[in-house]
Parts: structure tokens; C-alpha cells; sequence
């Protein structure tokens, strides 16, 4: 399902014909994308998210679904560290077609899912998501904070560095790194909230605690519930105003034993019922334009049922964020065909 | 351990000589009945219960244990759906056995422990209860609320519909299935407390919001606290009186990790701890009259191990149910012989 | 990494030598003894939480690590029960041994972490820590009460006795076991908080109650939160003065999820992150002296994986109780030789 020119333009006059449907139209996005990392396989990400079942899972609420397929990213052989950052022209170029699918969706009407890949997409995602709505905020449901400067990062892997570009104050810390000229900060720290966190780089804790960033890490949650995490998150995020939010979602989020295929798993991570809290509430504040659901690694699961194990997480975090309840209060079912009518175009 | 007619008047002999002693008695009867769903293994449910170890585990305390064996259903070979209904034959006459075995265990003075079996048995498990107890309450601990009427059901499976038959203000969306023209409902919606619900189908959600019901999905646990869950429980069935309670405890209310052996397991269920502590605070009402354990289907386990698992836990709900405590308050050991003599003499 | 006569001596000079050193400088002490109970294996305990990298996940930390090896306890042949107490001359020796160590290390400045071995061991491990600090308080997480006396106790196995040999109220209570004619109790019962029970001897559960002790079952956990009981707990404990705390962590308060290699595993145990949330509250008191880490026993995992992950469990709590937090507050690194040094003297 590989998105190549002539479908990309065909995908650009498709959004533009249901910019009145915000709300109403959901755009699955693939970003098959594993270069902020090291290990290889997480590319492999939106086809077993697919398999999965999110699209059927999607198509029984009061919205139509659109799946786009998978960008189709170029590959740059000759791709030098810079410092100590690794890949650096390859994950500024997929960004940047990142930023314009999405930034062309949201523009559309959409309220966009797209599937890592990786979590250095998000540098992509939420920014081409900020183009449409420059006052979004972000929600960063993740056991690690990825807010490195190319200084302070252990491991040079840009995976963990997607927040430190997407924030103005970092601006002075963040060196030109070829590859991502076409972007510029755009996001302020008070607009951030974090959710999970429990593996945080020293240089990470002392951005964190310089910008005043709110944060929850397990320990928080521990102390304070999963409902008051969320109720904190909300009126830091929307008090003043209600504006659009950005769910960028890292399945290693979730504890190890229930999303064991992902690439740097860290013990004491959400229940599955945390997490599918954070989405309902998410959901029920009306809010919700975009997300990301990244690092699902179908090679490192430990077997067969982990991988699928992990997928079938990920889409029932997506179908969560989207509308789906516990309740069982079920929109009634919209008859769309729009969701073959898509994929059947992409493989023009 | 079939009971069959001599039997079932030994066993009437029986309860009417130990009239004297509620509280004081434990009945175990089990219902190996699986035709009120489609997946083979559940008639199991009673051998695999008993064979991790529960008459032992419930001997133990201060009350004397008599197992009664098994029923001994018959079979209608011709049985004809009824609109969408199946087996309604066959679930209608295992019914009204159970319902009568379980007003004459009660009536004796009998504490019963009913081990299915499918959900569908919780038709003549609650109604036999409700002969001798009209004012009994209804706890209801599922997944699933089992409340479809024959027109909203999906499948058709009467496990799905019990608390259908029950409800007095659903009589009117109840059409005469063949097999039930000996029951009639016997229960107010206001007398019924669910816990635990997940997976709710649009029909059903329906007939809660429409009733009233006093329901908790896993999302309200989430917000309130098992704790909390079972204050409001209490306050709400037993405020103004005390009265009899019907636990009817369907083991996949809890997560699937805990029980994997059973027929239509939804992820995001009830620890064990709250499991527990659900069954602990009905204990401690002193007010538990019967309860039903349902749905442990030894054929569904991905292995042995999950097999046992899911019994051993049916074991310790039943046994914390009947006040076994994680906090150590043994009650002085009662040496009682009637275990052996009763299944001694369920199997001449 | 037998800890012999020479060796003893030259443990003696080097902690007499770093005698200022409080708070800065942990001591980490093997006592491979598995004689308390009946399950061989656990004498391994030492062994495998060091291949699971202890010692290398506390030389991040602004402390020094210093391992002193495992102590070499001497095999008594000829070791009749006492009443049902079984081998009661090795686990009186073996406790006379570790306590003169454990007093040492803690006299020399140490925070001591001791390496389990069974639970017996704390006798001789919260002993010899009451030998330096008279007024310790007593933090014992596990699933059992441990308390039983030779009279109560079910099994006499002497893992299930130690709190009962420490407490003064209970001195009527012991008859003069051989081997433990070195030792008098030394602990008041108010000075001691459980937290964890799920499994309690009747005659422990008396002991409890008589003598008013603070005990959180998990029961307990489920009602108040763990953040509550902690609370308590230091309100008990430490409300009228601030002193050393003694933490003996039994790794079967966890549930056998987490920790299947062990040998009295009880259901419904701590959460990976209740458990953490425990030892990271206790380090935050700053009180933190001397703790155990106890009854992992590396031939009861059901596999290499179940070995390791509660191997690395016990590494994580040691961790946790020594200031690894989950917030990422990371200490500058003192880069220390000390771990090497001390291990290549033990090795002599």
C-alpha cells in the first residue's frame, strides 16, 4: 500500500472534497518508518496494526473512514551522524513528507490517525498538524519523556529526541541538523502534558524540570489515580480555552506484559484499563484532531500471540480515542464504503 | 455424580432434615449444562471446579459442606430455534430442574454454591432462590450484562438473555419461548446491581438506561475504586432492609490473563484483588443466601496451566464468598464428616 | 565468593576504615542459606540477583557500592528437630554469623543490603543491625506474617518464626531453641509494620491481634491505596522520631506473576509498581539503614525467563530502596572503584 506520486495527488484532491466533515472523517495514515532507532522492524508497524483489525473496528461508529495507505519514503544511502545523531537527512525528509499528509488531512477535516513507525514521526505529525491548528496541544502518553537535545541523548537515536525540535524554548539547544531545514519550532512547553513516563535521561529530568513542563510519571499516577492524572492534564491543557488536541500515544506506555513487541520496553508501565482511560477521557472532551500510535515492533515480540498481543492493543487504543466505550453506548452503525473505496484507489 | 430421580429424593430427604441450619450449611450443586451458547466444554465447568480442590478448600470453616454432585439434564433432541432463540427446549427444561433443586436447597436452610455451566442456568439458579426468598437482591459480576430480549439479542445464545426472563418490567419484550412457560418474572430492575460490564450490547445498553439499572462498567471501577463500587452496591440493595443476596458471578468478570478458560473473554477486566474484594464484602454483609459460578470451560484453555488457573480462581471466589480471608481470621475448624457422606451417597 | 576467617578480618579493617561514611557508602552482603525452610534452591538467591546486575545498576548512584561476597555458613550434620522446629542449630548458627556481619557493616557506616537465602535470616540480619541501632523500626513486606512460634507454627520450618524470635512481647512464647541460646529478642511489637499479607496462620492472626500490631493485608492495600498505607505506616513508626528503618523485603509479597520463583508464592499479591511505590517512599525518608532481600529461589521458576524476571525484580526493589527513581532524578555519578576493589579482596 505504498503512497507514491499520482496517488498523492489523488489523496490531496480526495481531502479537499470533505472539508466540511471535521468530526465526522477518520484518516488512517501509515508512516512505515524506522530510522529514529535501531532496531529494524518497527516499519513493519501500520501492516500489523491493519491486520489487526483497525479498520473494521473503526468503520462501525458514526463516522466514515479513510485509509490512506502508507507514505512511501525515500531512502538516503549516504546519511552521515551529525554529532552523535544518527540518520539525521533520512527521518528530516520522511518528516516533512509526514508534516505535509498531515497537515493536508487535519486541513481537510479529517481527525487524523497515523501508524509508526517510529516515535521520531511525531516531529512530522504533530508539526504538520500545527499548521493547521497553530494553538494545539499535545498529549505524550510514553514511558520515555524523548525530549533529548542532539547533547544530551545517550544513544544519538532520534527517536528520543522528537519533542526537543517541536519546542520554542529549545530553540538555543537544538544545532542545525541537516535534514530538517523545512522546519522550525512550534510549540510551547506549557502546552505539553506527559503521561507514563518512568525512564527518564538525566539531561531529560533537568529540561523538564527547567521548563516547568507538567508530567506524570507511574509514580504519579500511583499517587494520584489515573482520573486525577486526567483531570490535571485537562486543566492544565484546556482551562483557558478548549482548543484541538494532539495524542501522540508510544505503546510502550503500556506495561511490558501487555505490549511486549516494541523496542524499549521498561517495566511498570499502564494496565491495559489506564490505558483505555486515558483514551476515553480523551475522546469525551470533543477535542481530539489528531493522534499518533507508534512503536509497535512486530519483530521483537517474544511470538506469534505477543505480536498480535500488541497490535490488537494499539487498536483498541485507537477505536478508544475515537469513540469506542466500555458502556456500550454504540453510535448507530453509518453504512460508509468509503473505507474500500480508498484503499482500492491506493492500489491504483 | 449425575443425580438422577432416587437420588434427587434422597437429596429432598435430606435438606428437609437440616431445615434448621442457615448460615451454618453449604450446598454445592452442579449444573453441566452448555446449550445456552455454542462452544462445547462449559457442561465441564462443575468436574474441573470441584477437581482444583473446592470441597476441600471450603471444609475447612465453620459450616458444614454437602455436595450434592450434579444434576442430570435431559435431552431434547428436536429443538427448534425459536425467532433467533436456540436450544430453547433444552434451556428452559435444565432450568426448571436447577430452579428446583435450588428452592429445596435454600428452603432446607442451605447456603447454595450452583456451579455451571453456562449463564443461561442463572435463570433457574436466581428464580429457585426467589421462590424461597421473594425479597433477594441480584448482584450480577460479568463482562457482559446478559439482558438481551429475543429481538435485541445478536447471536441468539440464551446465555445472553438471562436477566431478560427475570425482570418483571421486561415481561412485555419477552415472547413465550418454548421451555419457559413454567417461569414468570420474578425480580425489579431496582433489586439488581451489575458489576464489572465491558462489553454491552447496543440492545442492552438500551434497557439499562431505559430501566435504570445500577450498573459499573470497568470504566466506573476505574473512576471509583472497587471500594466505592460496593458501598454504592450496598447502599442501593440493601438501604432499606436487609435481605437475602444473590451473587451470580460469571469468571469472566475478571481479565482474561486471570481466566483464560472461558467462552467470550473481554480484555480489561477485574484483577484478582478486586475480585476478591468483591466477594469479601459480600461475605461480610452476612446476608449471601446462593451464588452461581459460570462459564469455566476447561476446553478453552490455551493449556493445562490456563485450565487450572481459571478453576483455582473460581475456587477462591467461591471461598471468599463464604469467608475465607486473605487477612487470616480462620473461624475454628469444624470436623465435619457430611462432605464424604453426602457424595458417598450421591453415588449409590 | 566464600567469605572465610582471613577475609572476615580483612572486612573488619576496611570497615572500620570508612567509618564516616553513612549514607554514602552501601554495603551489599550474600548469605546463601536455605535451612529455614524445606524447598533447596534459594541458598542460590545471592547468586542469581548479582548475575541480574545489582551491582552494576548501583554504581550509577552518589554512593559507593561495596560488595563484600557471601558468607560462608558452616553445615551442622547432627541437627535433630526441637519440638517440630526443624534444623534449628543451622539456622541459629547461620544467623549468629550474619548478625556479627550485618553489625559490623552497619557500625562501619554501611547501608546494608542483605541477600537472601530464606526469610530466617532475619534474624540474624535485623539483629545484628539492632546491636548498632537499639531504636530501629521494622518495615517487613511479604505475603505471610512470618510470626508463628514453635507452638503455632504449621510446618516448623523456621522461615515461618523470625519476627517471633525478635519480639520481646513474645519471649514467654519461646522455649530455648538449640541454637539461639546467642541471641535475646529486641524488638518491640509496636516498632514493626507488615504490609503485604494475604496468607496468615490462625495462631499468627492471634498473635497479631494480642499484641496490636500494624499489619496492611492486601486486603488492606485494596481498600486504602498503597500511597495511604504508606502514610500509616510512617505515622506509625516514625510520628514521635525520626530512626533507622530496617526494610526486609520478602520477594513473595509480589504476585507469582512477577515473582513465580519462589517458594510460598500467594495470589494476589503487590503490583510491580505498588512495590516500587513502596521502596521509593522509603528511601525518601532518608532513613533507610539496612534492608533484606529475601526467598528467591532460582529451581522454582517454571523457566530460565520466570528465574530471571524475578531475579531482576529483586534488583529493581533494592534499587528503588536505594534512590533509583522512576521521575529520572539521577544523581551525578560517582565514579567509584570501590565495587571491583572489594570483590577482587574477596576473591584472595
Amino acid at each position: 500500500m505504498a503512497l507514491r506520486g499520482p496517488v498523492l495527488r489523488l489523496l490531496r484532491t480526495h481531502l479537499s472534497s470533505c472539508q466540511q466533515s471535521r468530526a465526522q472523517s477518520v484518516a488512517v495514515l501509515g508512516a512505515p518508518f524506522s530510522r529514529g532507532q535501531r532496531r529494524r522492524g518497527v516499519e513493519h508497524g501500520p501492516k500489523v496494526i491493519r491486520d489487526a483489525g483497525l479498520i473494521e473496528r473503526l468503520s462501525g461508529f458514526d463516522y466514515s473512514v479513510h485509509d490512506f495507505g502508507d507514505l512511501d519514503f525515500h531512502h538516503f544511502e549516504k546519511d552521515e551522524p551529525y554529532m552523535d545523531v544518527k540518520s539525521p537527512r533520512n527521518v528530516g525528509a520522511a518528516n516533512k513528507m509526514l508534516s505535509g499528509a498531515v497537515s493536508r488531512a487535519v486541513g481537510a477535516g479529517h481527525t487524523l490517525v497515523m501508524l509508526g513507525g517510529d516515535h521520531s514521526l511525531a516531529i512530522g505529525s504533530v508539526g504538520g498538524h500545527a499548521q493547521q491548528s497553530p494553538d494545539l496541544c499535545l498529549i505524550w502518553v510514553d514511558a520515555h519523556a524523548d525530549i533529548n537535545t542532539p547533547m544530551t541523548s545517550p544513544s544519538g537515536n532520534l527517536h528520543g529526541l522528537p519533542v526537543a525540535f517541536m519546542l520554542k524554548e529549545l530553540q538555543d539547544k537544538m544545532p542545525d541538523i541537516p535534514g530538517f531545514s523545512w522546519m522550525k519550532p512550534f510549540l510551547s512547553s506549557r502546552d505539553l502534558v506527559y503521561i507514563g513516563l518512568r525512564d527518564v535521561d538525566p539531561g531529560e529530568y533537568h529540561i523538564l524540570k527547567n521548563l516547568g513542563i507538567q508530567y506524570f510519571t507511574m509514580r504519579d499516577i500511583d499517587r494520584l489515580g489515573i482520573q486525577r492524572v486526567m483531570e490535571v492534564t485537562f486543566d492544565h491543557l484546556l482551562a483557558r480555552k478548549q482548543r484541538p488536541i494532539h495524542l501522540s500515544f508510544d505503546i510502550d506506555a503500556f506495561d511490558p506484559s501487555l505490549a511486549p513487541a516494541t523496542g524499549t520496553p521498561v517495566n511498570g508501565g499502564l494496565t491495559y484499563r489506564e490505558g483505555i482511560y486515558i483514551t476515553e477521557e480523551i475522546h469525551n472532551t470533543g477535542l481530539l484532531s489528531a493522534m499518533d500510535l507508534v512503536e509497535v515492533n512486530p519483530m521483537l515480540g517474544a511470538s506469534r500471540e505477543a505480536v498480535e498481543a500488541t497490535a490488537s492493543l494499539a487498536v483498541d487504543v485507537i477505536a478508544s480515542s475515537l469513540g469506542q466505550t466500555r458502556e456500550g453506548a454504540h453510535p448507530s452503525i453509518d453504512v460508509n464504503s468509503a473505507v474500500k473505496d480508498d484503499t482500492e484507489q491506493l492500489r491504483l
